[in-house]
């Protein structure tokens, strides 16, 4: 493993699992860390095949380029051409109770992957982890983010997964399972790599040392003997942000040394933040943030309220140079929530840069009630579908169990 | 916690759990290590009062000083006085097939201590921690420690144990159980600590840095939900060798901050090699060592061939000065094997220093037949025990299940 440390602020930006810090206004600049981290661009040829393959239209975020960056995709198409066992691999750290918007992408992303492939998942909850980085000893309790976990649970379960082809479980609870699995990979990576990847220092807990090991443990069908036996022939496709990418990196650097074949990823880029998209949203400032349990009412008091916006501050500046898409939540957020490329459209042509075109001018408030009148639906929708999850479909979406699948 | 580097040779030995070297040809400088290490001296106050509460004789290792020194044992005593809880821990390190004879050393003494004490006993096989020190991917898999560690548990078992008050465990197997109570260790302890403690370098791999939680975690009942329940109190005894002691000073340091008792320890010196006590027996050099499934014939060869003499060379010499006691293995290992103190005695006297009393003067030779015919039967003992352990019965005292006993 090379270890060259690309956890440190080279191009002006910083993406860690722990830390996202842009560099200017813009955000992030994902065609720097594609280069970075040595990932591959999604191709409209790439999104093309997998639509002639499936039968499916791509989902949105392909599209859109959300979902932006790839590691040996190719490979999984290839397996779904010939009809070859592939598996899911997702996972959250339960570290709120209530989930905000953000939160929901990898999974959203994920149901629709494993309805377009027909595939099982694995969903790993790292309450563990959660205690390591932000435990204590009173109020951060183990306890507590392992109940969180089965909290969240249910938010992830409400988004449609297939329960007979979904494995989600907790840490603290499965991780005698992949032990060994576990230990093998701990044993292939040395600090000084460690180091490398993730910035650790000498004064951090032995235990976040050994951590990026169990997070890896699950892109190893190996990891579940109870879904796959023995049969290492399954390919592990892992959706995710792309500040998790250093845990995978580091898998599949040791994944040969191993044996073992090496996960492929979807990497998508940061959900922004209400307030502005210079980082990813967080769930600790709960006045400026969508929770998938806030009521029509605090959606909409949100959004007009903290809704970053990329319009002019004069309706005569607006009506001659427009807003700016980039920065502008609104629009933004309606990149992720609004299936209908028309709605999409019309925000560009009447709200975007350059003068009035078609006779209106959209302001921001304007755009800010689109995306109130998508997100409002969605979440309630999500309420509805929470509240139909029962503490026993929790339980046995976290008992390790055969799951039923084809390939 | 104090980061002093405990684990360097300032005083010109080394101890730690991977490394044993003394300096001189006379071994480890037991006293120096108690200053070092911060622990007390066992002392004939302390037997005597043992004695007195329990109205057994102590076991010869604490009257000979093998057992020198301890961490709490009067708390130990004090419980027992009030019939209050507390239990036992050791461990091994499966990475030989057969056991040697100093392997034994442990578990015979803490069968002593569970027959004198009557408390329930916990025995971790550390085979996870042979992979990550001594694995590799062809020869030495995680699966052949996994089956050393079985193999090793029916040479345990033939020591003894009663089976309603003894658990033994693979941490490969158990460690899903112990895991709330080792991230807590792992989180109260940075890798600065780790370092100081037991010398990890940056190219250590990742595993290394966070086993020692792993084996931290059995010093609180916590860790056995089956045998203990929630009950917090019981205290822990750890009878070991001293170069386990850096595993356990961790320990003791973050318990408080767990809100958990501190494990008590008794500590004994190294069994010394068959071929000179520089330094501990190793089971990696086959023909120079005792194994307990060595034949009498094997013994006998053995004995006689690589026990390093303390004696003169010439009948002359050795009439005029007698053997030097301690480096003589024969003498040693009596100390270790024979329960009868006036067969050592008459070593002393006829073997050791000084000019010929008592009219006769041992040679090497007879020195050597006294361990042989003592070895012979505690091995074929051992044997005979070992032969009667079943597969269902290493099951049995491996299943996580409640245990009887009393206080």
């Amino acid at each position: 493993m090379a270890e060259v440390d690309l956890a440190t602020k080279q191009d002006g930006q910083v993406v860690t699992p722990w830390e996202v810090e842009a560099d200017g206004e813009e955000g992030i600049d994902y065609d720097k860390l594609i280069d970075r981290f040595g990932s591959q661009r999604i191709s409209p040829e790439l999104i093309e095949r997998m639509e002639r393959l499936t039968g499916v239209k791509a989902h949105p975020w392909l599209r859109r380029g959300i979902f932006f960056s790839h590691r040996d995709f190719e490979q999984i198409l290839d397996l779904y051409e010939q009809k070859k066992p592939f598996y899911l691999y997702t996972g959250r750290g339960p570290s709120s109770d209530a989930l905000h918007m953000g939160h929901l992408i990898p999974f959203m992303f994920t149901k629709w992957l494993q309805d377009t492939f027909d595939v099982p998942l694995v969903i790993q909850m790292t309450d563990d982890e959660k205690y390591l980085w932000k435990g204590d000893h009173e109020t951060n309790t183990i306890e507590k983010f392992y109940e969180l976990g089965k909290e969240n649970a249910k938010d992830i379960i409400a988004c449609g997964f297939d329960i007979n082809k979904t494995f989600i479980f907790s840490n603290l609870e499965y991780i005698g399972h992949m032990y060994p699995t576990i230990v093998r990979i701990e044993k292939a990576v040395t600090y000084s790599q460690a180091k490398g990847i993730f910035g650790f220092t000498d004064s951090d807990n032995i235990g976040k040392h050994s951590f990026p090991a169990i997070q890896a443990a699950p892109s190893f069908p190996v990891a579940f003997p109870h879904i796959f036996g023995n049969d290492t022939e399954p390919l592990c496709l892992i959706p995710c942000a792309i500040d998790q990418d250093p845990y995978f990196r580091m898998t599949r650097d040791v994944a040969p040394r191993l044996g073992w074949k090496k996960p492929a990823l979807l990497h998508s880029k940061f959900f922004p933040a209400l307030t502005g998209s210079k980082t990813k949203m967080s769930a600790s400032d709960a006045s400026t943030t969508i929770y998938v349990s806030d009521t029509p009412d605090m959606i909409k008091t949100k959004v007009n309220k903290y809704a970053f916006s990329g319009g002019q501050v004069s309706l005569e500046d607006q009506k001659n140079t427009g807003a700016n898409l980039e920065v502008d939540v609104a629009y933004q957020w309606m990149r992720f929530f609004c299936d209908d490329d028309s709605v999409l459209q019309k925000i560009e042509q009447e709200y975007g840069p350059g003068p009035v075109r078609a006779g209106n001018k959209m302001l921001t408030g304007e755009a800010k009630q689109l995306l109130i009148s998508t997100l409002q639906p969605i979440i309630s929708r999500h309420q509805q579908a929470r509240a139909a999850v029962s503490n026993e479909m929790v339980e046995t979406f976290m008992t390790p169990r055969t799951l039923k699948f084809t390939r």
